[in-house]
């Protein structure tokens, strides 16, 4: 049993307005990359939300007053602050440099996924264009994979990650801000392992365990690899969304 | 550019005693798995457990006032908990079915990563005996790294993974819990992105990146597939340990 995770090569650099689909489309054939029935495609966030025009500039928002303190706080610019506020449900913690929050997508991130746009050719200067989360990754998601199933007849699944840090340990992880056509949790609850004790490891995050390893082939530096083509993915794929993997806060020890 | 992840097969059952290293020799072999340079083996923690005899019988344990109490609250067998804080610095969480410790190798996981031993043939009551963790994880997979190379010349890295939950997100990922011969943790700052702008993503988890995609091929229910073989790692090897992986308490803000 084999997972094979191919960066699909020569992407063009992705604009507002283009079509990702298409654009997965023509580069898989270029590169020779058939594509089968359960295979699945992970998105870097920020192509799709290049492509769905998440920009802002900074020099268009006007900081509260909450996100003037914030700024001081933790040393970042306060419109940008302001951006991310517009972004979350909730500040959870702060520090120079350092500002978590509940994005409203409803998961936990430094700066609700804001970053440096990337995007050339834009008006005004270039360090103040910033780019968002797509609005509605699930369903980014599921128009890219309709699409591509439409085009093949395949019946695939589709991810969108970004890279996130986390508590207790150092480093950023490829993960899942939304999926289309597969599971984000798989629950192996109730199966006896070989000796018939009943498992109590019982829900895997297998989304986020797809997430990490694809993030390998992305790399961080540029934008030459944002998608990744897997063949294997060992669990049925079924429709599937975001929320599954979200730990609602009440049922959250570490907030 | 691909990663290509593949479970090992037929691995037989692993009993204290048994050397990892061989097995491993033998069933990549018998399967035609060739070692190149710069492979990874990911293994999972149980098979290192049962090799190194990690085991411990609950009947031979006299549980504290502190676990009694813990247990109480907890609703665990009290001498559980007693092996759990006997394997850890401290407790973090707890609440009813759920005991979050700081582990002794100074990661956070549930239980201390004690589970059932599933090993066959021991004496007295199955359902007390327990599997802890390899006393020095990163030293367990040097051992095996070494004997690999030794036989095979090729330079490899080794994983020892198990499957943790974390804060906000529902679900168990693969985990690095030790490593030989690979990067934890692969540090990107000062990289220019496409544009010029410095990286503000710094650090990339890559060895749990890299845990968390091979454990899709381990399952949970069984014992059958706790090996995978990894070709395409795409950061360079060098030595590395689990410790560039735990962030140091006074740096964590979700503790």
């Amino acid at each position: 049993m084999s997972i094979t995770l191919t960066a699909v090569p020569h992407l063009p650099l992705v604009k507002p307005g283009d079509d990702i689909a298409e654009m997965i489309l023509a580069a898989t054939s270029n590169a020779g990359i058939d594509i089968h029935d359960g295979d699945i495609f992970v998105l870097a966030q920020k192509i799709v939300s290049k492509a769905e025009g998440r920009l802002a500039n900074l020099s268009d928002i006007t900081p509260s007053a909450q996100a003037i303190d914030l700024a001081n706080k933790t040393g970042k610019d306060a419109r940008l602050v302001e951006l991310v506020l517009s972004e979350s449900n909730e500040v959870l913690r702060y520090r120079t440099n350092v500002l978590i929050v509940e994005h409203k997508l409803g998961f936990v991130c430094a700066n609700a996924g804001i970053d440096h746009s990337n995007v050339k050719g834009l008006h005004g200067n270039p360090d103040d264009w910033m780019l968002l989360l797509p609005k509605d990754p699930d369903a980014s998601a599921a128009t890219i994979r309709r699409k591509i199933e439409k085009f093949t007849h395949k019946r695939i699944g589709v991810m969108i990650i970004d890279s996130h840090g986390r508590a207790w340990r150092n480093g950023t992880l490829g993960t899942v801000i939304g999926l289309s056509g597969m599971p984000g949790l798989v629950d192996l609850r109730g199966k006896p392992d070989l000796f018939g004790f009943k498992l109590k490891i019982t829900q895997v995050a297998a989304g986020d365990e797809l997430a990490a390893g694809a993030s390998l082939l992305m790399g961080q530096a540029d934008e030459g690899t944002p998608v990744v083509h897997v063949r294997g993915f060992p669990y049925p794929l079924r429709e599937g969304s975001l929320k599954e993997l979200i730990r609602p806060e009440n049922e959250d020890m570490f907030r």
